[in-house]
């Protein structure tokens, strides 16, 4: 069961396929959109979102042009799904703290 | 909005949900369900869930009674979302590799 989540669990993998579902993107961009993410996790996550089909890295010339970022028709496809988790989380962030201390979400943006 | 996607992004956490939203659960019926999950980590994402109000404990008895685990009234809000995730997931897991190498849940499941 973990493994069919596996392909877009994860806050950042939903963080950049949110984003992505926008328009494509520079790394630069991506990196500054899903701030405080590390270079590092960001390349990785991209590299993981590319072998699974759902983003493409596409050379806008001979290097060093940059490269971009952007869904593959097949990665349009989770575009619904993305959207039911942020409005949930949206909601969520929004609920008092008396219901319960959001600690994920402070860990999120410390 | 990475906290928007913090609460529940993860694929413990989906995983998590998804098996309480089947019904309450000791840890270890947790742990043998979610495998590979190790201890550490559960014990981690189910503390993140309770603080997020998604989750409480319940004691059985005195101690040593065991104590399960179950939705709140409130976190059985998420399991909407939660079957979104799954529903793609799944249908991710029976794409031919040709599309892409489904990395990600390569690493899930081994």
């Amino acid at each position: 069961m973990a493994a069919a989540f596996a392909a877009i669990g994860g806050k950042w993998k939903l963080t950049l396929l949110y984003w992505l579902g926008h328009g494509e993107s520079h790394f630069a961009g991506l990196r500054r959109r899903s701030a405080p993410i590390t270079p590092k996790v960001l390349a990785e996550q991209l590299r993981e979102l590319e072998a699974d089909g759902l983003v493409e890295r596409v050379a806008t010339g001979p290097v060093p042009a940059p490269v971009i970022y952007r869904l593959t028709p097949y990665g349009s496809t989770v575009l619904p799904v993305v959207e039911g988790v942020r409005v949930w989380g949206e909601e969520h962030l929004r609920r008092s703290p008396a219901a319960g201390t959001p600690m994920s979400c402070v860990n999120a943006i410390a």
